[in-house]
């Protein structure tokens, strides 16, 4: 007989916690649990009942979907027949939503009853899209769509010990849309190998933890980042392979959030900033000691504000950056002993690690470089643009060979923004490429500005955007969310910053001496603060 | 440009511990230390030199020397260049010597001076080697070989910054001999995906421990397995892609082991039980406090006995199970929290756990089947023979097809191990497939009756193999080595045994009725007790 090759198949991950007789659970806000046996019989049912429809090696099959056991199965069953899990961003225009569902092929859709409405507004347009599941907590189907089968039906009537075939291990298992920059949104995809070895690398990665993060057998996982999203930074796969129990909030309700995090005893989640200010804003938080509780911080940058809040309800907060392209982890935010032991202000040098981007996790390749692929001399201070090469990116953007190209100029995936490595490695992200700041010769960081301005105790938010400027070239303009409306006036900002550029922090040719005070500031899809909208709205681009 | 495809190639596992900027120091005795920058500078140093004599794709360099910062970097060097490195087993016999030197092609040779007596023995018999290369600590190349260079002279011309070429990850990168069975030493062979995947995996295994056996970047490597012995359990690789401080013991000296392990603060060691009773009985080791260390068994399987000593020193000492054919890790002896919390003999129980063969790590597929490769029931005490499939198994033996066949037939990976899966999912070996002694149509486990004969605290050692008998087929003969002579009889460890019959441990039948006391007992090259030997010494094999 042959030996067996072991394909790094996404099937392979859920031998884990059968072989090593995980007893947690799969829990569904405070409506449904059931443990890794149900688990793995409820993906062979999913699978059986898809192929059964034709499902298959070449399909695509689209979900819309809150963060539920549904998904996760989804995230198994559907890639493990050699299909394509379509993860559609549930928070899309209807114009960008038809569009990616089109460029996807995807020809059966799973859909949650909350986005009927807004697949009954497009679905005349829909033209691939061949049947609808519907995914419903109660149940019951509404007819005011046609579909094809209820999801809890479809798994009853399926086979739980279905058995998934064997096939090459880059064979594409994901795909989802990116719509971070200009232009029509653009689709990344993951092969199995990719998301295997994520899984491996991140997991991995994490064992080498010195002061903060670790992971052990006992974990709770509950997401707060979306599960379309990144693969909700590849977590329900790492979740699954270790057994850990996972908590699936659904739509995400803050007291709901703080409520199950509290009495399902949640050790790990991932968000971005907004969510976890969210989560301590609630009326259930208050008071609430979180001890136990690591949070990984992505999607923007972690205000010293924001990070102290939660480290003082005694969450291990910490960030970690990557993006769609890069399935997503590229670095991790740990703290290594040997950076702070010993020192007086060791908590202080402890925070300002917490929200750097973090250092490279096992086998990430990471650069920064100009515009010729150079690597400018590794002194700690010099920025360039941060590119990557790890086992998992994108290798390309999907049908979009120009963009792919760029993408992979010089054979390394480009990030699009600037950073720079201290001299213990870790990254600091200085700006979006496209949102810093050229002024007088000069680069002027929106971020950093941003993080300055939002330490003032009157500010609730802050963007800053590059305004044209006929002496400077450019120049800063800052947006900013008051707490209470006329809390602060730009006089006080301005005040503030200048000890900042006293103390050498920033420049001072920094200081913005434009200042608008706003209601909101436009968020994207993943809730991220939405530059390109504000300087349509309020900058150049009006 | 084209994306970069990354593959899985040992020299990815030197970028991060450059890219974390680990302050760690690779560690030789007493004599010795550089830091990970001079590592991969060594190593650079060695793949050019090595380059230069004309090896590359296809050659096989072998390497003859004690666990040294040398062999580190050929685990590295060699198979960079796209060459299989030959890890000589130094403790053959100079015919198994020169048939796995022949076998394995070996042209060029990294050779210790302490083994130019054996070389010279042979010399005229290794066709195939054309220049061997000095170690030596001293930096004097002895005139009584002829060498093409001396190690460190030979470093020192060589280029730091070389660049190692790109290749695909199935390349072969590691070969070495087993001898563990009958007939001529068999050739396994590992490729770059596979030990990058080992590494992976193991760690992320260690990544989800419960209540022990936990990494963290802090960890400092001792190995106590020779590094000739498959990939000293992967570990150097695990070390080095971690940016570990490592420590290398050169030839094993009890008393300098233990030196090292305290002076460097050794937290991490893997060896076969009878180094860990070498180890615990060291003068030096005396009163010592080793709390800190974890010490990872495996090879053979640990007594009750001698896990209780390690334990009372406060070293965290656990099971593992693997082969030569398996890179080596299929298992670990992690202790989950669920399998003993709340236990009223809680400390009783983790023993009983850290000497069972542990439970199957990440991805590790294990099933026990019997001939016609069907699996019993999984009712927790139903035995088969040991069969796996993992990402880094040999494909076969090295030109042997009959053999490779044999241990691949079904498509598993046969381990010739005779087990069993407990009700949490630790396996529990019962015997050797051929050591298991078939008596009256029942099966009596050498095994076990060696750990209970051991618990008598007259007994050194023991070992039980089986003997033909008119009227049962077979029955157990017990040898034993008194740590007295004459301090115990047969009829006391006979009514030792009796009582655990009688307690339901063993079947009275399993009770040997004959007994031989000698001296000692012969072992194999790689420490283990040598039952092939004593069959031909005690048995029917005579």
């Amino acid at each position: 007989m042959a030996p067996y090759a072991f394909p790094l198949l996404i099937k392979q991950l859920l031998v884990t916690p059968i072989a090593q007789r995980s007893r947690k659970e799969i829990v569904y806000r405070d409506q449904l649990r059931f443990d890794y046996p149900t688990l793995v019989a409820r993906i062979g049912r999913l699978g059986s009942a898809l192929h059964r429809m034709g499902v298959g090696h070449g399909s695509t099959v689209a979900v819309l979907d809150w963060d539920s056991h549904r998904y996760l199965e989804s995230y198994f069953g559907i890639p493990m027949l050699g299909a394509t899990l379509m993860k559609a961003n549930i928070r899309l225009s209807p114009e960008q939503l038809v569009y990616t569902l089109e460029h996807s092929g995807a020809e059966t859709v799973l859909l949650n009853i909350d986005f009927i409405p807004l697949i009954k507004e497009i679905r005349g347009r829909l033209r691939r899209v061949k049947r609808f599941i519907c995914l419903t907590d109660d149940g019951i189907a509404p007819a005011t769509l046609e579909w094809a089968a209820e999801y809890e039906e479809m798994l009853a009537a399926g086979d739980p010990a279905y058995e998934f075939p064997e096939f090459d291990e880059n064979t594409r298992a994901t795909l989802f849309y990116t719509t971070g920059t200009t232009g029509l949104p653009k689709g990344v995809y993951f092969s199995h190998r990719q998301l295997v070895l994520h899984c491996l690398t991140v997991l991995a990665s994490v064992a080498q933890a010195g002061e903060n993060g670790r992971f052990s057998r006992n974990d709770v996982y509950m997401p707060l980042t979306p599960m379309f999203h990144a693969h909700a930074w590849g977590y329900p796969y790492i979740a699954t392979l270790c057994g850990w129990k996972q908590v699936y909030p659904g739509r995400y309700e803050p007291s709901l959030l703080v409520k199950l995090a509290k009495s399902e005893g949640a050790t790990f989640s991932h968000c971005v900033p907004t969510v976890l200010d969210m989560v301590l804003s609630a009326p259930e938080a208050h008071d609430a000691d979180f001890g136990g509780w690591k949070i990984l911080i992505g999607g923007s940058a972690l205000s010293r504000t924001l990070c102290k809040r939660a480290l003082d309800r005694n969450i291990d907060v910490y960030c970690g950056y990557g993006m769609s392209e890069s399935c997503p982890l590229l670095t991790l935010a740990q703290i290594k002993t040997d950076s702070v032991e010993g020192l007086d202000d060791r908590e202080d040098r402890e925070l300002d690690i917490r929200i750097t981007a973090g250092m490279p996790i096992l086998l990430s390749q990471m650069r920064i470089v100009d515009d010729s692929m150079t690597s400018p001399p590794s002194d700690g201070v010099a920025v360039g643009e941060v590119v990557a090469r790890t086992p998992y990116l994108t290798q390309g953007y999907l049908n979009n060979s120009d963009a792919s190209a760029t993408l992979w100029r010089g054979g390394w995936m480009h990030t699009g923004d600037i950073g720079r490595f201290d001299k213990d490695g870790y990254l600091h992200l200085v700006d979006r490429q496209k949102d810093v700041i050229k002024s007088g010769g000069e680069w002027i960081s929106s971020i950093e500005l941003e993080n300055l301005i939002g330490q003032h105790p009157s500010v609730r938010e802050v963007a800053v955007i590059g305004v044209t400027d006929t002496k400077w070239g450019e120049r800063p303009l800052a947006l900013v969310v008051l707490k209470t409306p006329g809390g602060a006036r730009a006089e006080d900002l301005k005040a503030h910053l200048k000890t900042f550029a006293k103390a050498g922090t920033i420049s001072p040719y920094a200081v913005p001496d434009r200042w608008m005070f706003i209601g909101k500031l436009d968020k994207t899809s993943v809730g991220k603060i939405d530059k390109k909208r504000l300087r349509e709205r309020y900058g150049d681009d009006t």
